[in-house]
């Protein structure tokens, strides 16, 4: 098997989600808590210039921007693709072996809890998955495959994923939210560490998975002005089942809207506050058991 | 006694607190719900630029631009201070009365349900508060006297005072919080109404106010970092006794600091996000008992 030589940790890809940001401050002060044997973890700040302007990005989504036509741009065009190219460097330098595994560090105003996001099925990942949701019962993981050039920055390798904490509000530290996720890292670093021994890891067999499956909108007017709010009984219920008639959605007049869909499903990212602008309502998922080999 | 003839309501004074942004473009699209007979009543926005841009502020912080100093400016030095000298024509237009009474709508991250935040104690608005926390238990008051110039919108009038309702992160809306904000407005126009036709109010002879003692800022460093955050026992505890000895923050490391004031304080807009860069980690407050003439 390949052995993990470097891990990134990166807070702040993302300037007003603060946990990842003081999360990975902590470390570049105590490195010796992400210190490991077997190989090499780099702590990472995402956006700075964001971080310093407490808001999510200058001009654009830096965590859309990881992508060869950015990486390859003569002259970037604004701030985020200039630091996706900073960062690509910093990651996949020419004279030195690559990362392999990224954790971006994110949090979402989506009652989300401890969110494993992968984007795609890389065995290693999913047993990693397994055994986090065994260890934390807090854990859940969202599957949300992502085409080619999609320019997230955990698309960057094969073992990178998102860590996704909330409900948080931007802007602001939850301290217990904060704690569970160190932790977190720790485990994932751990079973790194392990897996490069490799030690037999304790494993969970199966492991249930929310696949993505699209996106709902806001209900809009002609000039893409929302005329509603996510219904207070799907507020704060991500990753419960959505069954088909159940409110989803209650206008500013009081009426309420249907899921209109024909099965259940399960939504995440519910009334996330970055996501108005990307006309995004809610993401919908699939529940999923698969054996873990 | 002085007649009410016209009634301000302002939401997005700060452009990223949506559930203010969104009541008043109700009441633009809906007018007859806060149509009474005897005054008029103007919604209007505060910030647009910041709200299109959905941040709190373009420049500067709107809510303290508000003062003679910035409306004699020929000049304005910068959005805010322009956007403040238009609401002063529009509020206190020189070829008619000025407005009577503004209601100003902001959301805050901390716990402080249906805030109702004075600058002083002008009989009326007292009056006022007891019969909104008579009618609705979640109804607190807070009495935050600021000197003249301060620049508070609310400062424009005697019977000036702002609804602040939480906890909700900033630019996202929670429908509940909407719809019971939305009610303690109509609430307020009512109790307006009554006034005016010199109707015998319900009345609640003592009211419970938390008045502003001073703030608390997060420890920081010598560059001004913050150094811990709100300890978990105390994040969502506004308006909740704090004793002498009590934990208040959680340093990054993990280390408990405890409150060394001598006397109890009650907590209020503990952990806002818009007050980190502020210098505030918390108002705190004593609780008084008044009598209501």
């Amino acid at each position: 098997m390949n052995q993990i030589h470097r891990v990134a940790i990166v807070g702040g890809n993302h300037g007003n989600e603060l946990t990842g940001i003081y999360l990975v401050k902590k470390f570049q002060q105590y490195p010796h808590l992400i210190h490991r044997a077997s190989f090499e973890t780099l702590p990472l700040l995402g956006n700075p210039q964001a971080i310093a302007a407490r808001t999510r990005y200058i001009d654009t989504d830096l965590n859309r921007c990881f992508n060869e036509s950015t990486f390859t741009e003569q002259q970037p065009a604004n701030y985020e693709e200039f630091r996706a190219q900073e960062i690509q460097k910093i990651l996949q330098p020419k004279d030195q072996e690559f990362v392999d595994a990224i954790i971006d560090l994110h949090t979402t105003t989506a009652n989300m809890g401890l969110s494993i996001i992968l984007g795609n099925r890389q065995p290693l990942l999913l047993k990693l998955a397994a055994d986090l949701s065994a260890i934390n019962p807090l854990v859940k993981v969202y599957i949300h495959e992502q085409p080619k050039g999609s320019g997230f920055l955990r698309s960057l390798c094969d073992l990178g994923f998102a860590i996704e904490i909330g409900a948080v509000p931007q802007g602001i530290l939850n301290a217990e939210l904060f704690q569970q996720t160190e932790q977190l890292i720790y485990a994932v670093l751990d079973y790194f560490e392990e897996y490069n021994q490799g030690k037999n890891l304790p494993k969970n067999h199966t492991l249930t998975v929310y696949k993505s499956i699209g996106i709902v909108d806001y209900p809009r007017n002609e000039n893409g002005e929302i005329q509603a709010m996510i219904h207070p009984q799907l507020q704060f219920r991500d990753y419960e089942p959505l069954h088909p008639g159940d409110p989803i959605f209650l206008t500013f007049a009081g009426e309420e809207i249907l899921y209109q869909g024909n099965s259940i499903v399960y939504p995440i990212f519910i009334n996330e506050a970055a996501y108005y602008e990307k006309g995004i309502a809610m993401h919908i998922s699939q529940k999923e058991l698969i054996e873990i080999s």
